[in-house]
């Protein structure tokens, strides 16, 4: 059994780690912290925990995280990078949910996220706990900074056309849209019910701070600069993403071939039968990410659609899915929930 | 391992049957029937079950249906009835989840559902399938009459003022609240996204056919007549039933405690604390029923709140548990999904 | 043309006069103030008015309130009172959108409100902005209390049995459901959309403050005190109240004719024909109250159904409306939109 | 006042026609047809018109369509190139919803729409009625094809830097997405809330009607070959069209200059502040277009952001409009709602 703590577990990466590891066989969880909830019972805040998660929040102080095998960071940016050295000195290993280690160029991340960073020699050792990429290198990892929503979803729908060569990269277009839980349980007026429901909208089209993630991961494997315009829209559903991709083919290609080949022996990316349409709701409260590619009219453009709820396969299950690959567990295991649908 | 048939599964109770039985321990899914779409694979209905039933929809002749252990049926009213004397007869046990056999008084089920009866007897052996109330006689019974939703949450609800005597039963009233699902999954203009999204209305106000089952179900209990006012209402959710349950009280009663002495010992029924209010996404895809009881303004009301999701305590996961209890497995097994939320 | 000022129009009830009173052709709009968002254009924050409505928010200092002929307090509970006296000693007229005037018993209002009155005198004056009950007073008031959303439904729903005599009123119940947009525009978890849409849940059973105003409407009608149960809850709606009220009827009557005959007159209310049932939609966006009215099995119990659009017959609309009375407009001028379906 | 009347009014697109006449000023509505609910009044089938449209539904053969000034088709695809000519005939000008008229290739509008077109002739004739584009041959014209709703949002997105020589037309992309009433008032499996809610899917990508439709605007305007890349959405709104438009821009250029100038004296179409990102819900119900238009990162890529209304500026507004052009009235009489929000 690994012993599980939990750092700032109040929102919806929060609730969601904790649903997927009360199920998880091999986790013990120990401790999740709360500064502003601590004494309260975790399923006072979430009713769907009751019976089945029965720890209080705590103080950070009195969660004994050092005597964890690992830690979650399910925090907001800019926490992990706090606690993080002292965690791993003291032999825990860390998976931060937030965006603290995703950015390998210290300088750059601190204009995306407008602070300076507090540890920038641990971003270098950091993995980017993106399996279907890092697999090996997350076996070995102390420290593992879990992709982004919107760039999980984008990376493993354009990696196998980047790493055959048959994009043209100059002009890659990312049309996403996310529901309204990647905006967390914060108290906005955005995101209230009011406003959000029955109604659709784009933003942060001038720069989303997951514009330099997505770029970072498709430059590794392109090995040189990538155009890419990225825009995130706000779509009234809870959870999930769908990503549209847009992509210039640089020569004949069988499109399907190559993602069922790249993806062949993914538990977690399934590649649909040509022709179809993956929705949200097919993978919905699950770690899977489903993909289906297009060729329109038979023109030069692949339109490619990639789906993952947000807070699975785009936050808490690949957190859970990389903690399995650390500890040498079955990659899947406490992760085979089937999609709830309708 | 017990070989399961299910008749029917094309609807939203077939594809919630699907994913509990995929995950069940002690379950091998034998065959499914579908007249319209034989030969489809069932994953191309519904592909969240891609890579988890790999089972096609087969015509019923084809089905080898009374070599099963158990049939499901999933079916519209009016079927199950034709069959099930040949498989009970060729000792494969049923578990109708539809009506056909939940009303004891064959003129009243022939008045309420607008057909005729096809097998009358078997009614009186069919057992209603609410295991707080029928555990011992569902140990063993051959044929279960699986409830309807809204009976479900309604007297789950109820029972505990009923049994103990404090309910004036001549005045009940049983607001209930239902999300689309619980219309099934056909193409009726009614049920259309436009028309039920973002609005809210009463139907069947004049009667609905849950009433006599609630009705039937009460007055064992009670061992007399009671007289039910039951409005359900469309609320624009796909899984969830609302119940709101108003009795007068004839007595002086410490509400709190006598629901939590009822289901002290139900694994699926929650009795929430003093002042809670229960909601319906507390439960999604899981099979548990979260009650709290009020008394308003310290008068002679008692209000209970009852929510349970329509497919799954309402439907698939009630009917699971009908099945674990009938072959001796653990009540719960396969059915402790942690419900999803948010 | 009437000069008019808002007081407070950063929220729901805000941009919903405004969406009136910008079609109103016997309105200039004068003034709306808000601290917080002073110098703002109106259109920035609700950018459905760009084009309509040119007004920026100002100090209330800056707003020449007093020099308005009508002044419009959209504003939370317990501001109006501060202001009312000042703007009534300099000959403005003033309607309250919120519930600082609607109870008769300042002891009353403050228990259920929480804070001392800052005017008890003046409630006295106020008259109770439900047309169809005060038509005549509001016709020479300088102060309207308009009615809150829960109650308006209720109200209209309830007082052709109330009014009759035909209602037991020993034994009322009001089962009534709103939309979102009832919580305001305020930065609330509850009201978030991850926590709201696709839920449904009651809430304030012990009480709410819809409770004390409901009932002194009935009483007043009643000429004795009634009992009443009163129930909220929240489904994901954006606009819209739907109120299902169970009355015990003292004795055989024609339902139909006393709702038709009751209503004969009222531009705004519409009772449906016989066996309907009345859905939030049919109100959306306009002044209108539907109503049907059931005997389920013919039993003793009268099953009203009553819907609004919260925002606007059960506050902005109904403000109008009000106004209209005061300055002798045609009641329903500005206020014939056709409700938008789908 | 003119004599209108309407063929097939039972869909999404009849009830908005119905909402947006019946407040017309110079509109006396003459007949409504539809062979199945012949004889249904038409506020049973619309609760939203009690009180507002008397009229009840008649066979087409007693409409008195011959009579008419101006007869709206909002039929299916196929219908109104079936009964155009006899109308036309009479001197009675035609409105059609529906796509019959809108491709002057007959050749690829039979491909496309997979039927034989009826009366190719009466395709030259046709003015496809998008008025910021045509506003000078609507005036005189006796029959308008009115423009499909994806097309509305696309094009005015597209035009101004189409127009302009700007776009590079090799490679555009058009990612859109619609509020479900698109699919029309059909009883369809995939346009069920239990199927559309809290689900957002592309659908139709490898083509769709609504390609050579956009594409043959672009044409036009560009004078040569475009290649244009469109993808659909389904998202899980009742009203509402978000288009987001990719566009390689040849030079430089200031964007938001060439939009505020083009649609400085279009009274539909607003063109947002710099930075701005319109949502779908500021157009609620009314006939606007609102446009943005952003470079992401200072790059060669225009990113234009359109919202419509489908059913009113993508449906029954834009065929008001077009009538206002046609009869010489003011272009916005009766299209001058403003929008629900929120």
């Amino acid at each position: 059994m690994v012993k599980v703590g939990i750092v700032g577990g109040t929102g919806y990466t929060g609730v969601e780690l904790l649903r997927l590891l009360a199920q998880h066989p091999e986790v013990q969880l120990q401790a999740i912290t709360s500064r502003k909830e601590a004494g309260m019972p975790v399923s006072d805040m979430f009713p769907s925990l009751r019976g089945r998660v029965g720890l209080k929040f705590v103080e950070p102080g009195d969660a004994g995280l050092s005597s964890c095998d690992v830690v979650f960071f399910a925090t907001p940016n800019g926490i992990a990078m706090q606690e993080t050295r002292a965690l791993l000195e003291a032999g825990v290993r860390v998976i931060d949910l937030a965006a603290d280690f995703r950015i390998k160029d210290a300088a750059l991340w601190e204009k995306w996220y407008g602070m300076q960073h507090a540890c920038p020699d641990l971003i270098a050792e950091a993995v980017y706990g993106l399996p279907e990429i890092n697999r090996e290198k997350i076996k070995g990892a102390r420290l593992i900074a879990n992709p982004g929503c919107y760039p999980t979803a984008a990376q493993l729908g354009f990696l196998p056309l980047i790493e055959t060569g048959l994009a043209d990269v100059t002009h890659l277009v990312a049309d996403c849209k996310s529901g309204v839980s990647g905006a967390g349980r914060k108290a906005e007026v955005g995101a209230l019910f009011s406003e959000a429901a029955d109604n659709f909208k784009a933003y942060a089209v001038p720069g989303h701070r997951h514009l330099p993630e997505i770029r970072q991961g498709l430059e590794l494997v392109a090995g040189k600069a990538v155009n890419l315009t990225f825009v995130p829209h706000l779509t009234p559903l809870i959870r999930g993403i769908h990503a549209t991709l847009y992509v210039r083919l640089t020569g004949a290609v069988d499109l399907q071939a190559i993602y069922e080949k790249r993806y062949a022996n993914e538990y977690f990316v399934d590649v649909l039968p040509q022709g179809a349409h993956p929705e949200t709701r097919s993978v919905r409260g699950s770690n899977l990410c489903r993909i289906a590619v297009h060729r329109p009219q038979g023109g030069d453009i692949a339109v490619v659609l990639s789906v993952i709820d947000n807070l699975t396969k785009g936050a808490a299950g690949q957190a859970v899915q990389n903690m399995n690959i650390m500890f040498g567990f079955t990659e899947s295991m406490g992760l085979q929930q089937i999609p709830l649908l309708p």
